[in-house]
Protein backbone atom coordinates (compact mmCIF):
# COMPACT_ATOMS: atom_id res chain seq x y z
CA UNK A 1 0.00 0.00 0.00
CA UNK A 2 1.23 3.64 -1.07
CA UNK A 3 1.83 5.83 1.80
CA UNK A 4 -0.30 8.58 -0.16
CA UNK A 5 -3.84 7.68 -1.64
CA UNK A 6 -3.91 8.08 -5.35
CA UNK A 7 -5.51 11.24 -5.70
CA UNK A 8 -3.36 12.73 -2.86
CA UNK A 9 -0.39 11.51 -4.49
CA UNK A 10 -1.18 12.60 -7.58
CA UNK A 11 -1.71 16.16 -6.41
CA UNK A 12 1.29 16.10 -4.46
CA UNK A 13 3.51 15.07 -7.80
CA UNK A 14 1.92 18.09 -10.01
CA UNK A 15 2.84 20.55 -7.01
CA UNK A 16 6.55 19.02 -7.08
CA UNK A 17 6.52 20.87 -10.58
CA UNK A 18 6.29 24.31 -9.41
CA UNK A 19 9.75 25.57 -8.90
CA UNK A 20 11.15 25.19 -5.69
CA UNK A 21 8.76 22.59 -4.61
CA UNK A 22 9.76 19.68 -3.25
CA UNK A 23 7.66 16.58 -1.65
CA UNK A 24 7.12 18.01 1.79
CA UNK A 25 5.83 21.02 0.66
CA UNK A 26 3.27 19.95 -1.99
CA UNK A 27 2.09 17.59 0.38
CA UNK A 28 1.21 20.57 2.60
CA UNK A 29 -0.17 22.44 -0.38
CA UNK A 30 -2.32 19.40 -0.73
CA UNK A 31 -3.40 19.19 2.53
CA UNK A 32 -4.23 22.87 2.11
CA UNK A 33 -6.08 21.85 -1.17
CA UNK A 34 -8.28 19.22 0.45
CA UNK A 35 -8.97 21.78 3.60
CA UNK A 36 -10.37 24.17 1.23
CA UNK A 37 -14.61 23.95 0.77
CA UNK A 38 -15.44 22.73 -2.90
CA UNK A 39 -16.12 26.35 -4.18
CA UNK A 40 -12.58 27.39 -2.94
CA UNK A 41 -10.90 24.37 -4.63
CA UNK A 42 -12.59 25.62 -8.33
CA UNK A 43 -11.31 28.90 -8.11
CA UNK A 44 -8.22 27.68 -7.39
CA UNK A 45 -8.31 25.24 -10.43
CA UNK A 46 -10.20 27.32 -12.25
CA UNK A 47 -7.57 30.17 -12.02
CA UNK A 48 -5.30 28.16 -13.43
CA UNK A 49 -6.48 27.15 -16.64
CA UNK A 50 -7.39 31.11 -17.03
CA UNK A 51 -3.88 32.10 -16.88
CA UNK A 52 -2.62 29.40 -19.14
CA UNK A 53 -5.70 30.69 -21.59
CA UNK A 54 -5.83 34.56 -21.39
CA UNK A 55 -2.21 34.93 -21.35
CA UNK A 56 -0.41 35.20 -24.69
CA UNK A 57 2.53 37.29 -25.26
CA UNK A 58 2.29 40.57 -27.32
CA UNK A 59 3.16 40.28 -30.79
CA UNK A 60 5.39 43.55 -30.67
CA UNK A 61 7.52 43.35 -27.62
CA UNK A 62 6.82 39.55 -26.49
CA UNK A 63 5.65 40.36 -23.12
CA UNK A 64 2.46 38.95 -21.66
CA UNK A 65 -0.86 40.22 -22.57
CA UNK A 66 -4.91 39.19 -22.95
CA UNK A 67 -4.78 40.87 -26.48
CA UNK A 68 -2.83 40.63 -30.12
CA UNK A 69 -0.43 43.77 -28.76
CA UNK A 70 0.08 44.40 -24.67
CA UNK A 71 -1.49 47.92 -23.20
CA UNK A 72 2.13 49.23 -22.75
CA UNK A 73 3.00 48.88 -26.76
CA UNK A 74 -0.53 50.33 -27.49
CA UNK A 75 -0.46 53.28 -25.04
CA UNK A 76 2.99 54.38 -24.72
CA UNK A 77 5.87 56.35 -27.02
CA UNK A 78 8.56 53.89 -28.74
CA UNK A 79 11.21 56.22 -29.00
CA UNK A 80 13.16 54.17 -26.14
CA UNK A 81 12.68 50.23 -26.04
CA UNK A 82 14.12 49.00 -22.84
CA UNK A 83 15.41 44.87 -23.75
CA UNK A 84 14.93 42.34 -21.34
CA UNK A 85 15.38 38.57 -20.92
CA UNK A 86 11.87 37.93 -19.79
CA UNK A 87 8.45 38.83 -18.74
CA UNK A 88 9.31 39.40 -15.14
CA UNK A 89 12.06 41.55 -16.04
CA UNK A 90 9.47 43.81 -17.37
CA UNK A 91 7.83 43.65 -14.07
CA UNK A 92 10.69 44.82 -12.24
CA UNK A 93 10.99 47.28 -13.93
CA UNK A 94 7.02 48.86 -14.10
CA UNK A 95 7.76 48.92 -10.33
CA UNK A 96 9.63 51.55 -10.87
CA UNK A 97 7.52 53.32 -12.06
CA UNK A 98 9.88 55.76 -13.78
CA UNK A 99 10.53 54.08 -17.78
CA UNK A 100 8.46 55.67 -20.09
CA UNK A 101 8.96 53.85 -23.00
CA UNK A 102 8.33 50.44 -24.50
CA UNK A 103 9.89 46.98 -23.90
CA UNK A 104 11.00 44.07 -26.09
CA UNK A 105 11.56 40.43 -23.66
CA UNK A 106 14.09 38.56 -25.57
CA UNK A 107 12.76 35.31 -24.32
CA UNK A 108 16.49 34.09 -23.41
CA UNK A 109 19.49 35.08 -24.14
CA UNK A 110 22.53 34.06 -26.10
CA UNK A 111 23.79 30.69 -24.26
CA UNK A 112 26.38 28.90 -26.20
CA UNK A 113 26.87 26.36 -23.36
CA UNK A 114 23.28 25.23 -23.52
CA UNK A 115 23.10 25.54 -27.49
CA UNK A 116 21.47 29.15 -27.54
CA UNK A 117 22.31 31.15 -30.59
CA UNK A 118 21.28 34.65 -31.86
CA UNK A 119 18.23 33.20 -34.19
CA UNK A 120 16.47 31.61 -30.99
CA UNK A 121 16.04 34.41 -29.27
CA UNK A 122 13.62 37.44 -30.39
CA UNK A 123 16.82 39.60 -31.82
CA UNK A 124 15.05 39.61 -35.47
CA UNK A 125 11.92 40.80 -33.95
CA UNK A 126 14.23 43.71 -32.23
CA UNK A 127 15.69 44.69 -35.32
CA UNK A 128 12.52 44.93 -37.17
CA UNK A 129 11.20 47.70 -34.66
CA UNK A 130 13.88 49.97 -35.35
CA UNK A 131 12.23 52.48 -37.14
CA UNK A 132 12.88 56.37 -37.50
CA UNK A 133 10.63 56.94 -34.11
CA UNK A 134 12.98 54.71 -32.02
CA UNK A 135 15.85 56.69 -30.62
CA UNK A 136 17.06 54.67 -27.69
CA UNK A 137 17.71 51.10 -26.83
CA UNK A 138 18.02 50.25 -23.20
CA UNK A 139 20.02 46.91 -22.47
CA UNK A 140 18.41 45.38 -19.21
CA UNK A 141 19.33 42.31 -19.81
CA UNK A 142 21.02 40.54 -16.58
CA UNK A 143 24.75 41.49 -15.29
CA UNK A 144 26.06 37.79 -16.11
CA UNK A 145 28.58 36.43 -18.69
CA UNK A 146 25.47 35.43 -20.76
CA UNK A 147 23.46 38.78 -20.47
CA UNK A 148 26.57 40.92 -21.36
CA UNK A 149 27.65 38.92 -24.48
CA UNK A 150 23.76 39.28 -25.47
CA UNK A 151 23.89 42.86 -24.71
CA UNK A 152 27.20 43.56 -26.87
CA UNK A 153 25.51 41.32 -29.50
CA UNK A 154 22.28 43.47 -29.99
CA UNK A 155 24.12 46.98 -29.38
CA UNK A 156 26.23 45.83 -32.74
CA UNK A 157 23.71 45.22 -34.46
CA UNK A 158 21.56 48.37 -33.79
CA UNK A 159 24.51 50.86 -34.28
CA UNK A 160 24.45 50.89 -37.97
CA UNK A 161 21.02 51.54 -38.06
CA UNK A 162 21.90 54.75 -35.87
CA UNK A 163 20.11 54.46 -32.95
CA UNK A 164 21.62 54.97 -29.59
CA UNK A 165 22.37 52.07 -27.30
CA UNK A 166 22.91 52.06 -23.46
CA UNK A 167 23.11 49.61 -20.52
CA UNK A 168 22.26 49.92 -17.22
CA UNK A 169 24.64 51.09 -14.68
CA UNK A 170 26.75 49.10 -12.87
CA UNK A 171 28.35 49.77 -9.57
CA UNK A 172 27.97 49.27 -5.86
CA UNK A 173 24.28 48.83 -5.14
CA UNK A 174 23.04 51.57 -2.66
CA UNK A 175 22.94 50.87 1.10
CA UNK A 176 25.74 47.67 -0.27
CA UNK A 177 29.06 48.16 1.92
CA UNK A 178 32.66 48.29 0.06
CA UNK A 179 33.72 45.81 2.30
CA UNK A 180 31.08 42.89 1.15
CA UNK A 181 30.75 44.04 -2.91
CA UNK A 182 32.39 41.20 -4.56
CA UNK A 183 35.20 42.06 -6.46
CA UNK A 184 34.03 41.93 -9.82
CA UNK A 185 31.61 44.66 -8.86
CA UNK A 186 33.52 46.84 -6.96
CA UNK A 187 36.12 46.97 -10.13
CA UNK A 188 33.35 47.61 -12.74
CA UNK A 189 33.11 50.72 -10.06
CA UNK A 190 36.27 51.89 -9.50
CA UNK A 191 36.16 51.94 -13.96
CA UNK A 192 33.25 53.30 -14.48
CA UNK A 193 33.74 56.16 -11.51
CA UNK A 194 32.01 59.31 -12.81
CA UNK A 195 33.52 62.85 -11.58
CA UNK A 196 32.04 64.98 -8.89
CA UNK B 1 -2.16 50.42 -14.59
CA UNK B 2 -2.20 47.19 -12.86
CA UNK B 3 1.52 45.52 -12.85
CA UNK B 4 -0.11 42.27 -13.41
CA UNK B 5 -2.68 41.73 -15.96
CA UNK B 6 -5.77 40.20 -14.56
CA UNK B 7 -5.58 36.72 -15.38
CA UNK B 8 -1.83 36.79 -14.05
CA UNK B 9 -3.18 38.74 -11.17
CA UNK B 10 -5.98 36.25 -10.24
CA UNK B 11 -3.47 33.22 -10.43
CA UNK B 12 -0.83 34.79 -8.20
CA UNK B 13 -4.21 35.53 -5.60
CA UNK B 14 -4.82 31.99 -5.50
CA UNK B 15 -1.28 31.00 -5.28
CA UNK B 16 -0.72 33.09 -2.20
CA UNK B 17 -3.53 30.98 -0.03
CA UNK B 18 -0.91 28.00 -0.16
CA UNK B 19 0.77 27.85 3.28
CA UNK B 20 3.98 29.73 3.83
CA UNK B 21 3.59 31.38 0.05
CA UNK B 22 4.13 35.42 -0.29
CA UNK B 23 3.80 37.83 -3.50
CA UNK B 24 6.95 36.90 -4.97
CA UNK B 25 6.33 32.77 -5.21
CA UNK B 26 3.30 32.84 -6.20
CA UNK B 27 4.71 35.12 -9.19
CA UNK B 28 7.02 32.71 -9.71
CA UNK B 29 4.51 29.32 -9.92
CA UNK B 30 2.33 31.84 -12.05
CA UNK B 31 4.90 32.01 -14.75
CA UNK B 32 5.42 28.36 -14.37
CA UNK B 33 1.78 27.78 -15.41
CA UNK B 34 2.10 29.89 -18.06
CA UNK B 35 5.32 28.60 -19.39
CA UNK B 36 3.75 25.06 -19.16
CA UNK B 37 2.24 23.61 -22.33
CA UNK B 38 -1.79 23.15 -22.42
CA UNK B 39 -1.98 19.50 -21.15
CA UNK B 40 0.15 20.38 -18.71
CA UNK B 41 -1.86 23.21 -17.00
CA UNK B 42 -4.62 21.17 -17.57
CA UNK B 43 -3.19 18.02 -16.17
CA UNK B 44 -2.57 20.62 -13.08
CA UNK B 45 -6.11 21.95 -12.88
CA UNK B 46 -7.95 18.56 -13.32
CA UNK B 47 -5.46 17.04 -10.29
CA UNK B 48 -6.97 19.54 -7.71
CA UNK B 49 -10.50 19.14 -8.79
CA UNK B 50 -10.07 15.45 -8.70
CA UNK B 51 -8.42 15.32 -5.23
CA UNK B 52 -11.02 18.09 -3.54
CA UNK B 53 -13.76 15.23 -5.10
CA UNK B 54 -12.31 12.11 -4.48
CA UNK B 55 -10.68 12.53 -1.05
CA UNK B 56 -12.99 12.06 1.69
CA UNK B 57 -12.47 11.14 5.68
CA UNK B 58 -12.99 7.77 6.74
CA UNK B 59 -15.80 6.80 8.55
CA UNK B 60 -13.77 5.37 11.26
CA UNK B 61 -10.69 6.61 11.91
CA UNK B 62 -10.78 10.24 10.47
CA UNK B 63 -8.06 9.86 7.97
CA UNK B 64 -8.12 10.24 4.48
CA UNK B 65 -10.19 7.96 1.87
CA UNK B 66 -11.36 7.83 -1.02
CA UNK B 67 -14.06 5.22 0.13
CA UNK B 68 -16.02 5.03 3.22
CA UNK B 69 -13.68 2.90 4.95
CA UNK B 70 -9.86 3.45 4.39
CA UNK B 71 -7.46 0.96 3.41
CA UNK B 72 -5.98 0.37 7.16
CA UNK B 73 -9.43 0.90 8.87
CA UNK B 74 -10.52 -2.51 6.49
CA UNK B 75 -7.41 -4.66 6.54
CA UNK B 76 -5.44 -4.16 9.93
CA UNK B 77 -5.84 -5.34 13.40
CA UNK B 78 -7.86 -3.13 15.52
CA UNK B 79 -5.98 -4.41 18.63
CA UNK B 80 -4.32 -1.19 18.78
CA UNK B 81 -5.95 2.53 18.21
CA UNK B 82 -2.80 5.52 17.54
CA UNK B 83 -4.38 8.44 18.48
CA UNK B 84 -3.38 11.44 16.34
CA UNK B 85 -4.01 15.49 15.72
CA UNK B 86 -4.08 15.32 12.07
CA UNK B 87 -3.74 13.08 9.00
CA UNK B 88 -0.39 14.17 8.16
CA UNK B 89 0.56 12.64 11.50
CA UNK B 90 -0.76 9.04 9.96
CA UNK B 91 1.98 9.67 7.32
CA UNK B 92 4.08 10.08 9.54
CA UNK B 93 3.75 7.15 11.93
CA UNK B 94 3.13 4.92 8.21
CA UNK B 95 6.46 6.03 7.16
CA UNK B 96 7.98 3.99 10.16
CA UNK B 97 6.52 0.73 8.64
CA UNK B 98 6.19 -0.60 12.07
CA UNK B 99 3.36 0.16 13.55
CA UNK B 100 0.58 -2.68 12.34
CA UNK B 101 -2.28 -1.88 14.38
CA UNK B 102 -5.29 1.44 13.22
CA UNK B 103 -5.77 5.43 13.78
CA UNK B 104 -8.00 7.67 15.12
CA UNK B 105 -7.29 11.10 14.06
CA UNK B 106 -8.68 13.60 16.13
CA UNK B 107 -8.50 16.73 13.72
CA UNK B 108 -7.63 18.95 15.86
CA UNK B 109 -6.88 18.97 19.55
CA UNK B 110 -8.32 20.52 23.11
CA UNK B 111 -7.42 24.43 23.10
CA UNK B 112 -9.49 26.45 25.14
CA UNK B 113 -7.64 29.91 23.75
CA UNK B 114 -8.86 28.80 20.63
CA UNK B 115 -12.37 28.07 21.83
CA UNK B 116 -11.87 24.23 20.45
CA UNK B 117 -13.75 22.06 23.62
CA UNK B 118 -13.76 17.98 23.68
CA UNK B 119 -16.90 18.22 21.94
CA UNK B 120 -15.01 19.68 18.91
CA UNK B 121 -12.87 17.24 17.61
CA UNK B 122 -13.37 13.59 17.38
CA UNK B 123 -13.41 11.99 20.64
CA UNK B 124 -16.63 10.62 20.66
CA UNK B 125 -16.29 8.51 17.80
CA UNK B 126 -13.17 7.33 19.64
CA UNK B 127 -14.80 6.49 22.80
CA UNK B 128 -17.46 4.68 20.29
CA UNK B 129 -14.72 2.38 18.87
CA UNK B 130 -13.62 0.67 21.99
CA UNK B 131 -15.04 -2.52 22.62
CA UNK B 132 -13.43 -5.86 23.15
CA UNK B 133 -11.15 -6.09 20.29
CA UNK B 134 -9.05 -3.23 21.47
CA UNK B 135 -6.72 -3.80 23.79
CA UNK B 136 -4.62 -0.47 23.72
CA UNK B 137 -4.90 3.25 22.82
CA UNK B 138 -1.58 4.79 22.20
CA UNK B 139 -1.50 8.74 22.40
CA UNK B 140 0.63 10.17 19.83
CA UNK B 141 -0.40 13.90 19.94
CA UNK B 142 2.07 16.43 19.60
CA UNK B 143 4.70 17.12 22.76
CA UNK B 144 2.94 20.75 23.12
CA UNK B 145 0.68 22.08 26.04
CA UNK B 146 -2.33 21.48 23.63
CA UNK B 147 -1.19 18.09 22.49
CA UNK B 148 -0.45 16.53 26.59
CA UNK B 149 -3.78 18.33 27.67
CA UNK B 150 -5.42 16.31 25.23
CA UNK B 151 -3.90 13.10 25.56
CA UNK B 152 -4.46 13.99 28.97
CA UNK B 153 -7.98 14.31 28.78
CA UNK B 154 -8.70 11.17 26.35
CA UNK B 155 -6.94 9.05 28.99
CA UNK B 156 -9.00 9.71 32.15
CA UNK B 157 -12.16 8.91 29.33
CA UNK B 158 -10.41 5.59 28.35
CA UNK B 159 -8.87 3.70 31.75
CA UNK B 160 -12.66 2.98 33.21
CA UNK B 161 -13.43 1.41 29.97
CA UNK B 162 -10.55 -1.15 30.97
CA UNK B 163 -8.26 -0.35 27.95
CA UNK B 164 -4.65 0.21 28.21
CA UNK B 165 -3.79 3.91 27.62
CA UNK B 166 -0.05 4.46 26.47
CA UNK B 167 1.56 7.74 25.55
CA UNK B 168 4.81 7.95 22.37
CA UNK B 169 7.92 8.68 24.64
CA UNK B 170 9.89 11.93 25.58
CA UNK B 171 13.05 12.85 25.67
CA UNK B 172 16.61 13.39 23.75
CA UNK B 173 16.14 12.85 20.09
CA UNK B 174 18.53 10.60 18.59
CA UNK B 175 21.26 11.89 17.38
CA UNK B 176 20.81 14.89 19.18
CA UNK B 177 23.43 16.87 21.97
CA UNK B 178 22.72 17.37 25.59
CA UNK B 179 24.04 20.81 25.32
CA UNK B 180 21.99 21.93 22.68
CA UNK B 181 18.86 19.87 23.98
CA UNK B 182 16.19 22.24 25.47
CA UNK B 183 15.48 22.43 29.66
CA UNK B 184 12.06 21.14 29.44
CA UNK B 185 12.98 18.21 27.22
CA UNK B 186 16.21 17.22 28.92
CA UNK B 187 14.52 17.58 32.15
CA UNK B 188 11.64 15.10 31.34
CA UNK B 189 14.27 12.93 30.10
CA UNK B 190 15.87 12.89 33.19
CA UNK B 191 12.55 12.29 34.96
CA UNK B 192 11.17 9.50 32.99
CA UNK B 193 14.84 7.95 32.67
CA UNK B 194 15.24 4.53 32.63
CA UNK B 195 17.10 1.01 34.06
CA UNK B 196 19.71 -0.52 32.25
Amino acid sequence: MDIFIEPIGKLINQFTKLPGVGKKTAQRYAYKIIGMTDAEAKEFAESVLYCKQKVKYCKTCGNFTENEICDVCKNRSHSAICVVKEPKDVIAMEKLREFKGVYHVLHGVISPMDGIGPNDIRIKELLARIDGEVKEVIMATNPDVEGEATAMYIAKLLKPLGVNVTRLAHGIPIGGELEYTDEVTLSRALSERKSL
